[in-house]
């Protein structure tokens, strides 16, 4: 088993084992099907955007939000985070490796040099 | 930098760095705002909904797919993880810690002894 | 103001004007702009998710559900619906007059005749 | 078969009609199962959003929004709505019925007089 001490980074693996865990302890194995778990997913993002909904724009940082928005924003954002690790594992998908080979094919679709229009696409 | 090698874990940090430099490196810190990257990350969530939305219900670890839609698959749960990290990031939330004590939340919320049930809720 | 009466069909124009009604009553059109009800529509799909998230295939009628997960489920793809139109309206789009055209569109796209396939794309 | 005249509202029941004899012809009821249709509408949201996704906040009306994209989101917004309508039709749910019940209880839940914080929950 992966450990977290203090100060390190968190691994997408550490997530995995633990979400696995959590799941085995509760029985809840049988539950955890790929389209279950995209459905859950789905309404996460779902309390994520409720969070934005009535806001207008928002700063970078929150700077205006309270102390508990923000916290409860974490656990929202978590939740998203969760599922998706979960799925991914159900799916038999190394989202790490996944996620490092995606940014490596953004940097050959997005070029940075010759870039000059600035307009994200 | 924190440095991938071979066979480590990839960390949250990694990929939050990985998502700032690159962002950067285009001039696109003007639109990641955080509702303009919460309205990114849902097109996202609607592109790995695309995958599953004719296939009826999947198998774990998806053995009858072909390997290029695992690999597509792939790309779109990394698509929803960078823009949720990027969010994140934007948002002042450190992401590996959120979600690390979003599993102790959870884990006092539905007690993993008694849950005799073994119904998710 | 167009009326609903006993056995008559809805129209989404009712629906406009009684979402429209509905805001202006409670002072509620300054939060109406259209990215503050898109991510309010999204929060709706996501309550919507949550109804079918643990509950594998479904079959269609719902001929196994309760009465009273039925209402529910009307109850959320209402606020779906109420939002859609009210977002149509606020960005000025003519929402029957659209879903029309876009199903011509799907029939040019999709032709009825030689789909021998009968592959949904 | 209702029929829609030149100048009439669009009502659900006939965007009922037209998907359904849509999927029929096609073949297509085989594909059509709520979860199926459920993920389809979150793909289609997905889409939706995507439009709105790089622009900030967008001024009601869209007046400086470009004729072609005013038409795209028209489209957009279909496509969200005919697959409500579809999945509604599917799982048994009269939608236009059960949206006028809901903005009776929206009314019950959020009384217009008395509602001096202007507040939306």
């Amino acid at each position: 088993m992966t450990k977290a001490t203090g100060g390190e980074s968190v691994t997408l693996d550490l997530l995995k084992e633990k979400t696995a865990e959590f799941a085995k302890e509760r029985n809840w194995d049988q539950f955890h099907s790929p389209r279950n778990l995209l459905l859950a997913l789905v309404g996460e993002v779902g309390e994520l955007s409720e969070i934005f909904q009535w806001r207008g724009e928002v700063p970078k940082g929150l700077s205006d939000w309270k102390e508990e928005d923000k916290v409860h924003l974490g656990e929202e954002l978590s939740d998203v985070l969760l599922y998706l690790v979960r799925l991914s594992d159900i799916c038999g998908i190394d989202l790490g490796k996944a996620a490092l080979r995606k940014v490596g094919l953004n940097a050959i679709k997005y070029p940075a040099a010759g870039k000059g229009s600035s307009e994200q696409t």
